[in-house]
């Protein structure tokens, strides 16, 4: 088999597929007990910057699932460090920005370090993961967009209302175009680093993206994003574009960039497959909440996403957002299984 | 001029104005220094049940800003405490619910009590209120929606991604339509009670609902929120339905009932419009952060907002979300001040 003719490459690319392919968004992770085990011992970044450990972690999922991609594994904000940004994981609460940016000055005092080597280890980690992998599952490289990340780096963690995101954007337009496109730059470098690795598909995540109205999103985030797509275009592998809350940003995401739009479980795919037309592979679309309902509930709404799929060939299985922790493992077997059983050509 | 003559109601009611008319979602706040100096002596329940207090907020920004309509000042959850569900609202954390419904047993604890006689302190403040508001100002009542309620009492507090909420629904649905049931019958009386009152049009906010997608809405939140319209009906007033992150359950919102809906800023006003049919009055829709940004931004937003309202005679000018604490008074006062000017007819 061919490198690139493998079954998620090929739903990508929108082409005849034996079945819909599945893979999950944070498939390794904590609910998983040789993960669990792993962090034991290990930190979440140490495991992210040990090659070696991030390869293990990638392919937990890989070995116990029959998943169609294995994604590497780490962080979005792990580039941040290369921007001169410092931050920590801190237990239970997640990731805390220490010195988040607020003004112009503080915008000013980021850099552009050397991603392609303070990133060397993700690189290493893919070359890695890519020398054990069975070629008929592909390797997911991915980054977080601008938005995303610049709401980590200026809110100092989560945020509810990203008050103050918004507020930098309609008050510092220029520190905004400055801190966006810096964040353009190192994710592109990046994410072409990933590649050249052995990615063979990028997952683009702007997980908060939908807490904009679409003027905004049009006019301060759009075209940071289609930049990043833009650059990468010369690569020629898929582009996955995804976001949560999305259904009124559709139209501009996919006119922002990516081959491929990921949505979450708030817009039918039979809804987004209309307004982005039909030769827009898509990837989605259950709710991770699902995972952790009776079998019969998860059963139906498996069926449900797969009806509304209808054996697109353009259609990629997968949550509208992360697998969550408590999630029994049982579940994640019984979907892949269903998918590609019930999805046979 | 008569009581059903004021320019708010008369949008609800889709007839010609004057001007379009304007009020906040939680106009009477922190944001307030009349408010905050109140709370530096009582708590914000001891505000609620006592009506003489409940009065005095609830004119607050009535005296300060020239506001088309009073909201009387309350808490969506108040009426848990006529379903045996105790809570308090923890310093800087929100609501917390003491013991949060979590399974069956505990949903079948929940007891209808006696809702006319256990927030009697909210329709004597209405009444109150009524005695000393200017006739052209129109006095809102509320009650939260039967999901957002329900996510409360099962989450505990608020909730990033409503997993119990979820689970319970899709785990236990007797036990669900039961909650379900008791609170729509507990909201259905308490909202009467306020028409009865004095109240002369009444908002049900459904604030969480978009963390569902549209098949579970339709199934298991639609015919509890429909039974409150249904039955609220009789009372001819103007009924506000409204939710955040709506942008794919508007078309069954409406379907569920209420006069007037309400968006919150990630969806145009005519792209809303377009959807429901030009004959659906709409609220909304700047975003509360907008609030806080420089004042020429800030009127951009304004305009943007009265543009896509375009004049017609069922917008009613409101955030998109509640008003933040950190807001600017001047800023309120400019809004409303813009609102009527620049839509004078």
């Amino acid at each position: 088999m061919m490198k690139n003719d493998c079954r998620l490459l090929k739903a990508c690319r929108g082409e005849e597929v034996d079945c819909t392919p599945v893979w999950f968004m944070r498939q390794a992770g904590r609910y998983m007990q040789e993960y669990r085990k792993l962090r034991e011992k290990y930190t979440l970044v140490e495991i992210c910057t040990n090659p070696e450990l991030a390869k293990e972690v990638t392919l937990q999922p890989i070995r116990r699932f029959d998943l169609d991609a294995a994604i590497i594994f780490s962080d979005i904000l792990l580039p941040l460090t290369s921007m001169g940004v410092s931050f920590e994981f801190a237990q239970g609460e997640g990731p805390v920005i220490h010195r988040p940016v607020r003004s112009p000055e503080d915008a000013e005092k980021l850099h552009l370090g050397d991603p392609e080597k303070d990133l060397a280890f993700v690189f290493e980690a893919i070359r890695l993961v890519r020398t054990e992998l069975d070629p008929k599952i592909a390797l997911i490289g991915f980054a977080g967009a601008p938005f995303t990340i610049a709401s980590y780096v200026i809110e100092g963690g989560y945020s509810r209302n990203f008050l103050h995101t918004k507020l930098l954007m309609y008050t510092y337009p220029d520190a905004w175009r400055r801190l966006m496109e810096t964040i353009c730059e190192v994710m592109t470098r990046y994410l072409a680093g990933q590649i050249e690795a052995g990615a063979q598909a990028i997952q683009l995540f702007d997980s908060w993206v939908g807490c904009l109205e679409p003027e905004d999103y049009r006019r301060c985030v759009m075209p940071y994003s289609r930049k990043i797509f833009e650059r990468l275009k010369e690569h020629s592998i898929p582009l996955i574009h995804f976001g949560t809350g999305t259904a009124t940003l559709l139209e501009l995401m996919k006119e922002a960039g990516g081959t491929v739009i990921g949505v979450d479980w708030r817009i039918s795919l039979k809804e987004a497959w209309h307004r982005l037309g039909n030769e827009t592979p898509l990837q989605g679309n259950l709710d991770p909440v699902a995972l952790l309902a009776p079998r019969n509930y998860l059963e139906e709404k498996v069926d449900q996403v797969l009806e509304q799929g209808d054996g697109h060939p353009g259609h990629i299985f997968n949550l509208g957002h992360g697998i969550l922790p408590q999630t029994p493992t049982e579940n994640v077997e019984a979907v892949v299984q269903w998918v590609h059983a019930k999805t046979k050509r």
